[in-house]
């Protein structure tokens, strides 16, 4: 998506150690224009899918999938990563190791938002080496639900979660998808 | 706000420990239609704030903040509250007492998206004793920017958060206003 390409561009930041700040449009401030055009795209690749609930993650994925969510009508759940007071065996759980924070959350979901008849959309703001995406998709494979996509808005191309899940025959559609960046120049190019 | 309040009594569970359980379409599961309507409202009520900024905490504020701030056309900005490897002496930080997690958080804004001409409009899922918004207050005076005002979805009129805002002269507009409930019978009256 050539919109999303010219703000990394023109916004990204590449750090050592193959880190992507976009915070300043994507994943903490939000630019709500723009979370409006991915929404439309992803409408626009999965409109055959016959999606019945986005799920995404907290917090980063959050404020786009309730954006994107209004081209597909459907309620968004947000898996939690906290331990929470409300905890109560009543959930879908999954352990997910996190690069940014380098440390394993336990994520959650009320089995009350998700069931067998749901055709689930993944959103998330970024695919690395997958390991959301999977913990997601575990969720809604225990659900009895059935993942039709995950939208990503940037992927990490030269790392292998995309590969690992186009491999599986999982539909991933990524507005972005970084081949190589270079921290010393600044430099990024994508697919 | 009509809407809204229907939308607890229909949905909305009542706990012991003062807990209203809203998470079915709120901050679990998220109703982004009925999130548009509360943009509309919130936006009706703050017309004339002149807001440039709308500033939420994660994890449950992000999408109201982000399907509200269409109808204001600014950015969002959400606080975030775990301690990140990206954090580096360029925030703005505060703690927050949370009473749902029962723990302290560290709070950070980075300081590249509040600035002193900011006027700034907080929006929150809930306010009971108020911690978190005094919290986003003081980063918004850290950041020399101007708080113009406070829209909330749910606010626990029997706590004292509310009260205590309105007498420092604080604009808050909540869209339901809970006088008490119960939770032996479910009951729930509004302000």
């Amino acid at each position: 998506m050539r919109l999303l390409e010219e703000r990394i561009r023109k916004d990204g930041l590449v750090k050592e150690g193959n880190v992507l700040k976009v915070d300043s449009f994507l994943n903490h401030q939000m630019d709500i224009a723009l979370f409006n055009e991915m929404g439309k795209e992803w409408k626009r690749l999965f409109a055959d899918a016959g999606v019945t609930k986005i799920l995404t993650i907290e917090a980063s994925g959050i404020g786009i999938a309730a954006v994107a969510a209004q081209y597909f009508d459907v309620p968004v759940v947000f898996a939690k990563k906290s331990q929470s007071i409300n905890l109560d065996g009543s959930v879908y759980s999954t352990k997910i190791q996190s690069f940014t924070h380098q440390r394993v959350y336990d994520v959650i979901v009320s089995r009350k938002y998700l069931s067998p008849e749901d055709r689930v959309l993944i959103i998330d703001d970024f695919l690395a080496n997958g390991n959301a995406i999977n913990g997601l998709m575990e969720i809604i494979r225990e659900a009895g639900a059935e993942t039709v996509g995950v939208g990503i808005a940037i992927e990490k191309g030269f790392q292998e979660g995309g590969k690992l899940l186009r491999e599986q025959g999982i539909r991933v559609e990524s507005l972005a998808i970084i081949e190589e960046m270079d921290a010393k120049n600044g430099t990024i190019r994508f697919r």
